[in-house]
């Protein structure tokens, strides 16, 4: 697996939908991700750091989380069926760890939960967590970005638009 | 408290937003609650009992719960505050009430959470749970449904539209 963050969020002209675009730690790669219009509205929201008085839906998740003593620990993006990426958010049960007291042995702990990669990549910011990506996606779906780091928005445009 | 469904999902055309229009029980009042168009969009999915082969942003919410051992019991609309609706989303800590054996005494196994009505009755519509609305909110925000109970969907918009 290898470390992923968000590159950038653009919209795909061609087919009117969001792309996130997952940099992919270590190499020059790139894992374009297309997600739905409510969940890159939510991805924005919290990569520009907006609050808002009433919980949204994915801090509705935060918060029954917390309410349940569980914490997000990571996403995973692990693999693609049917050109639909699928994840895992692996969280831990921390009531589970208080009630069986034995150091190093807290892997029961961990829950994994299927979930899209958007909502994963939502609650990943939310929490401060890290994403990652499967070696099978970095080897099979990860496409080399000909742009340089530095490049504008007009040049991520051109670069979603050709994929 | 009295028992709240819903009567309609609607489109307020006057400022382009769904609104649920909740029926309360006893009475021929409704309360008609604007919504966002993501949660509109999650709550007719839901209505209409279409499914999907990955998990919405709501369904990883039931499946959040059901992994941490926690059941939704109910939805409470209890108050307005500057004219927004909020509510409480009451859930059971199945995992407390194991190993809490006191009959009669699992009140402190409920967790109540806040959240916007939207969300709310998207998850009640999920998990087939009741609604309910407070009494302060029928005073105070029901207001008469003038046309009938069987009344078209053209009639239904022209309620909305005369909010």
């Amino acid at each position: 697996m290898r470390r992923a963050w968000i590159k950038a969020l653009v919209l795909d002209k061609a087919h009117n939908s969001p792309v996130v675009i997952l940099g992919i730690e270590g190499t020059n790669k790139v894992v374009p991700i297309w997600i739905g219009a409510c969940e890159a509205n939510a991805l924005a929201i919290n990569l520009e750091g907006l609050e808002f008085p009433r919980p949204l839906t994915h801090d509705l998740i935060v918060n029954i989380l917390d309410a349940l003593d569980a914490r997000l620990e990571k996403a995973i993006i692990h693999s693609v069926k049917d050109n639909v990426y699928h994840a895992t958010l692996v969280i831990r049960d921390l009531t589970f760890v208080e009630t069986e007291d034995e150091e190093g042995s807290d892997e029961h702990a961990l829950i994994e939960i299927d979930a899209r990669p958007s909502d994963s990549i939502v609650l990943a910011v939310k929490k401060g967590v890290p994403i990652y990506v499967s070696n099978e996606i970095v080897e099979e779906h990860a496409i080399d970005l000909q742009i340089p780091e530095d490049s504008s928005d007009e040049e991520f445009k051109k670069f979603v638009e050709s994929l």
